[in-house]
């Protein structure tokens, strides 16, 4: 411990990145004792100074080339906040070649360049960290890497986008339709003018991959992951599950079997009001990991914003920093063992709840119902109510857990049917 | 890393101690596989063999005398699972001196000599820690050293008992009353014959004590922790609870206030049914953290238990075996930087629920509101219930945060009328 400093440069001055700088400049003192050491921020890269945020760096740190940052000797970690992977990757590959430690808090640079970057970093020998990718504030990477790195981990199962958490939680409790909803969180900066990627499940797609490599060693290509989003969610599916005792949720899941495959998904889910993830609501965040020892821990905080993710960015770099004073850096490499066999979604098993319109006379249920036994896909439980129309009922159906391929064929022979008039949505069954 | 293997040794092979050998043992490729040494149980000390366990060590590895672990040079970490301090401390002690990392899920341990213990680690420059002692398998003590050590905490509550947590949920689902749940609790295991430790708020007031030290950096003496058990929660205060939109919950509190002063308490609170930690049920443990960069972060896990604690020992023992790799013991040392200014009770202020019975006539509600506004203390909400009986009615106070003293001050006045029969329970609000 002969250093009493530790250079640290930022590049990307945006949200994530003001709220690291904020953190690491407002709390230095407090950070530098507990570091043993002082914590600097030496240069900010930006390529736009003239937008005003909430918090400026002096002038003397701001530049205008990551280069700077970068090539600059005196620094000793690089904190990538810039996002995509349009230029973020190359920075980084290029930090860590000039043997500096990463912190990153890009998730789709990680869901897809994660393997070469953390191999570049394993043969320099320096830390890449990226709590801030996955659940934002929220300490479950380094809690996969290390305080639960003794369990062998079988499911993991988040709601890692606080978006359309924030949308669904706003449907349920005022009775709303997604369309609307989504307006209103466009209005408040809650989601995207192009909200596509949150809403189709791409961002939590890319949560998700992070979480598998680190949780079971596994790498998995993100465009691998079964992905459903939550547009089709009506405000009468969320009605039927209330009934039913459940809340609708967009899940991120990956589940490894005895044999080492993986279930990897992304879909809006009914789960049980009494799980702990139900009561995770608006743009909160939460993943809930299950092991053979540790048994069921749920993490739960903010998932995004620039003070909570900035949080995390900064307990990043001090714990790089921690590395860096004790000559330790790469002190805990890629865990990866190999890459996720992934199982294909038409094996996976699972439960689902099935709103159907049918015509309203005698023998239609048993119809249906005959039709799923035939097909093997046993029934949990039925809700009839009241008739829409004259001709027309809603029936809704749960079904025990059966594999996805079975449901599929017994669907299509029922929707052929002419007493069934649609069949408005099919959402899985968890927890 | 020119070791090829790190050597561990257990001391005592209770409940603990066994789940971490189960899991060290169990888990032992995985665990080589993501440290990049093998991590061995070389020894194991128990003063009695011949007690069956769920799972025994080789005979090779048990020893019956702590020096043989504690003298051994080929042992590099060694885990501390006595639990009390009348052994435990000086063994902890007597490692540390001959240079080994400790690991420890011992809560009384820590919170009484967690000071001479960690002054002794650091001057020797190896790991005291001791993820365990709090909240069993919850990762929290590892996330407040790092991964949340970038934000200034204000806020630390926590449900740390399983055992009362067990006991005050059966009482809610089932409307039963302490005693017959407590004998039922025993009965099954979840509460130790002499439960005074639990249900006195002992337990309890250990960990929070261990919480203000790890989250704010200030020692705190167990001793001047406020504390008040559940024996006089009643199944009434629990059903007004609910009827008011609460659950009622044993607390453990740590609140730094912008002085560094610090309010340290344990008691049961009426907690709103939205908070994160409302929905935390039987015997689950979590604990809620607030800071200024951070915001709101919950960790949920079990409490308790031979597998899940094991497997947060192992974690630590595992977190150690790196920093020993890498040359880096003592990484994290004690980050306190003095001791906490404990805010007497009587400043402390909250808000409170207040049960009483009084004379059913006319003007009882209004002399008794006049005292309270005569003595500052502000009234946010009452109920009154059909009459208990001719004479008497049942009325329920939640008044606005006031000092302790102002609302004791009040309630001497009150209890002193003719009118008033009794208090039977005054329990502050939370949250």
């Amino acid at each position: 411990m002969s250093k009493s400093e530790v250079k640290v440069g930022i590049l990307g001055y945006g949200i994530v990145g003001c709220g690291t700088y904020q953190v690491l400049s407002g709390n230095a003192e407090a950070i530098a004792q507990k570091l043993g050491a002082k914590l600097t921020v030496a240069k900010v890269a930006d390529i736009d100074w003239t937008r005003q945020r909430d918090v400026m760096p002096p002038a003397e740190v701001q530049v205008s080339d990551a280069r700077e940052v970068i090539d600059d000797p005196e620094i000793d970690i690089v904190i990538e906040t810039i996002g995509g992977t349009r230029f973020a990757t190359n920075f980084v590959l290029a930090a860590i070649d000039a043997g500096k430690c990463v912190v990153t808090s890009n998730k789709e640079m990680m869901a897809k360049h994660g393997q070469e970057i953390l191999a570049r970093a394993a043969a320099k020998n320096v830390d890449v960290q990226f709590e801030g990718a996955v659940g934002g504030v929220i300490p479950i990477i380094a809690s996969l890497k290390e305080s639960l790195v003794a369990s062998r981990l079988q499911e993991v199962v988040g709601i890692v986008n606080g978006t359309t958490n924030y949308i669904l939680t706003r449907m349920t409790q005022e009775g709303k339709q997604f369309d609307e909803v989504l307006k209103q969180a466009q209005a408040l900066g809650y989601a995207e003018a192009d909200p596509t990627a949150d809403v189709e499940g791409i961002d939590a797609a890319n949560k998700i991959a992070i979480l598998t490599a680190v949780a079971f060693g596994l790498r998995a290509d993100v465009d691998r992951v079964y992905r459903e989003g939550i547009t089709r969610v009506s405000a009468e599916d969320i009605r039927y599950a209330d009934k039913m005792g459940y809340v609708i949720k967009l899940l991120a899941i990956a589940k490894r079997g005895e044999d080492d495959e993986v279930e990897l998904r992304v879909h809006p889910a009914f789960l049980p009001k009494a799980h702990p993830l139900a009561s995770v609501n608006g743009v909160f965040n939460a993943i809930f990991v299950r092991g053979d020892a540790c048994d069921d821990v749920m993490l739960y905080g903010r998932g995004a914003g620039s003070l909570p993710t900035g949080s995390a960015v900064a307990g990043d770099a001090i714990s790089s920093a921690r590395n860096i004073l004790h000559g330790a850096a790469g002190r805990v490499p890629c865990t990866c063992s190999g890459s996720a066999k992934i199982k294909p979604i038409e094996d996976v098993e699972t439960s689902v709840c099935i709103r159907m319109r049918v015509a309203d006379k005698p023998g239609v249920m048993g119809t249906i119902a005959t039709i799923f036994g035939q097909e093997g896909v046993s029934i949990q439980s039925v809700i009839q109510e009241a008739s829409i129309s004259d001709q027309v009922a809603e029936i809704v159906w749960v079904v025990h857990k059966s594999p996805e391929k079975r449901l599929r064929n017994a669907l299509a022979r029922v929707e052929a049917l002419d007493i069934v008039e649609s069949i408005p949505s099919i959402i899985r069954v968890e927890g």
